[in-house]
């Protein structure tokens, strides 16, 4: 049953003073769902992926991007529907985090209204990394109440993050996310032949969010970074696309043996961390559980972003953050000192700093705190234990935070005396 | 089962260009519960149901209100969290339409991060009318992607429309309610004394939509709006409270005896009201089907409400669209001319406008097509067929528009002769 649904009368009851007289309880639910999809050669005019939900003529669609994805690849997207024959507008949006505001999403609403969508029926696409995608999804949601979208994240933190869950959302009054609502995308295309025109440090942003997930859950997926991080950095994932499909003229089972044996692992990391995320998002889509995994690298990381901006990109400040949870966990005994060793150093290897001077006990703190309101006035923080879980506590001092915040810095010196 | 939840992960079919090569269907259902509740003496001190989910000591609300509402209750509000021990901030917004926008979402949820709240948890509170709720409602369904909120209506159209449903909203870039959220209250504590001080325009604001109540499905309803509309309007709704609760020491039965026989009029077109509107928004929250009775009157009153701000009120822009498209039915036979004039004859005992002279054909046909776009390229308008019942119909014409209008304009010519 898609909807749940009973209203209570109750008549009783009626006349103590300030008792209920009449009251009525509704009780219903709202079912989503939602498509990821790994594709190949999104933009080839002959691939009719993007439009497969806009059957015939008369077609129209309202496309957003950001203006290096639109220096890279505006000409391709504005070809690909003049061929289909679809009406089009591409909105070209300010890149970068500094631009993530209520008044991007303003921006959308009201190019939306110009070009005219009809509800609920013509979906909005946008091309970009997460930043672009929260910003669309936000004003998509907002929108007559919610207009559909579908996502192509050219970016590796859109491909394994942003684009992965029901997040929507910008910064405002100098706080990360702060406006936001709950509203997956219906499709997003996953093609990692955008991540070829990335510089090495945006594909070590979105691998921060890939560690992450194999630091709370996925040991396979951390010994895969260990091994194959450097090359998967250096290549930008594009070992698939490079060896190219198998040819369809081999049988079903040749292939999938082929591929089920010897998946390379730019793709089995990108998997394993959509796969992760995706089971620990999927029962708790609205967050009505405060405890989350996946908040890892995600207590300390929200303020120093917002601090550093625009110095630091997310995914290197989840990776400080989960620098400095990954001593404190080590002072806890939760790690071993060997493991925190290992971390730090795939870190180093996948290109991601571990420090920042951003990091005082002050700060810190302030950060927590900040974090405790977000997480209904508990810590609620997700810390190591060995590699491939975690556990929660709420009982650090800012002094821990102090001395742990300490080792590091003795630690990053030490590495770069 | 609260959630329904299916990860589906794909290895197959992977071949071809542009095929899919993995992918993952997330499949899930947000479950929300909400709260109507008609209380008596709200602000009394003694009465403790504003706070009865805020149990215990260190308990904090942030309140909005509006100017008006201020200046009648601010004193009683501030002194109830007082008497009670809870730091509160009153937070006072400019009333009116016309002050229903972005800026006054982002003014909340600035002063809830000078406040602080923490994460679901504190409840936001409300008290005012349809426009305040709206305005709280959007701003607490965005801040950190979800407040809790409590809606105590201070007008009719507040407490029977707006308070009753899940949408939150304001106007912008000239179109009414442009940009919201599905988001409703946990809990509406409807007080009719607050009612007292309205003014007899604002209770007519008010019956405009249960009259629309009346006219899609409550022929019940409307024949209690003909009998005692003018006498509801002239107390103000005041009756039951005037004639005060059955003292606790008589039996309960007889209580409810007393209370079903002869329930008085006010109550009985509050409660048909809400009961009725209830029952249309239950199964269908999140406006997934996109034809509902309830927009009846909401078809043209948008436009026309926007372009004469702030002459019109809400429930009386509403009321010229009812005018108008009843008349339509007459035409199409849907409605008889003695059905038409009882429904123009109960508008005028409601103190309600059924012109304005914004109803030309072109501007109603401006209208129409923007509700088409709000309605997924259809026009999906709801007639009333009788009293009491309704029907959609697709194949409006700016003919018909003009032609209803004009006889409308006749009509009312004829009876201000």
């Amino acid at each position: 049953m898609q909807h749940e649904t009973q209203t209570t009368r109750n008549n009783d009851g009626l006349f103590a003073v300030g008792s209920p007289v009449t009251h009525w309880s509704v009780k219903t639910s709202n079912p989503v769902q939602y498509e990821i999809r790994a594709c190949e050669n999104l933009l080839d005019p002959e691939n009719s992926t993007i439009l497969e939900d806009a059957p015939g003529t008369g077609r129209r669609r309202f496309v957003v991007t950001d203006r290096v994805v639109d220096s890279l690849y505006g000409e391709r997207i504005r070809a690909y529907f003049e061929h289909h024959g679809v009406e089009h507008q591409v909105l070209v949006l300010d890149d970068g985090e500094t631009h993530k505001s209520v008044g991007a999403v303003l921006k959308v609403t009201e190019a939306l209204d110009a070009f005219g969508v009809d509800r609920r029926r013509e979906p909005v696409i946008a091309f970009g990394g997460g930043v672009l995608m929260d910003i669309v999804g936000f004003a998509a949601s907002l929108y007559r109440r919610s207009t559909p979208f579908i996502r192509i994240p050219t970016t590796l933190i859109g491909l394994v993050d942003a684009g992965v869950g029901a997040k929507t959302g910008v910064n405002h009054n100098g706080h990360k996310n702060r406006l936001g609502t709950y509203f997956p995308a219906d499709r997003t295309l996953l093609d990692r032949s955008f991540l070829a025109t990335l510089d090495e440090r945006h594909i070590s942003n979105g691998l921060a969010e890939i560690l992450k997930i194999a630091l709370i859950k996925d040991a396979r997926l951390f010994d895969l970074l260990e091994q194959h991080g450097a090359d998967v950095l250096h290549t930008k994932l594009q070992s698939a696309a490079a060896s190219g499909p198998t040819p369809a003229d081999v049988p079903v089972d040749q292939r999938l043996a082929a591929r089920g044996l010897h998946l390379d692992p730019a793709t089995e990391v990108v998997e394993r961390a959509i796969q992760g995320m995706l089971e620990e998002l999927q029962p708790n889509l609205w967050e009505k559980v405060l405890e989350r995994v996946v908040d890892y690298g995600h207590t300390f990381s929200p303020t120093i972003e917002m601090h550093a901006l625009p110095a630091l990109l997310h995914g290197e400040a989840v990776a400080i953050d989960m620098a400095l949870t990954t001593v404190m966990a080590e002072h806890r005994g939760l790690v071993s000192t060997y493991q925190r060793d290992r971390i730090l150093e795939v870190m180093a290897r996948l290109g991601l700093p571990v420090w920042h001077p951003l990091c005082t006990p002050e700060r810190l703190g302030e950060a927590l705190r900040d974090t405790v309101r977000h997480r209904d006035g508990k810590q609620r923080l997700p810390l190591p234990v060995g590699i491939g879980s975690a556990v929660f506590v709420n009982d650090v001092t800012e002094a821990e935070l102090g001395s742990a915040a300490e080792a590091l810095a003795g630690l990053v010196a030490g590495v770069s005396r």
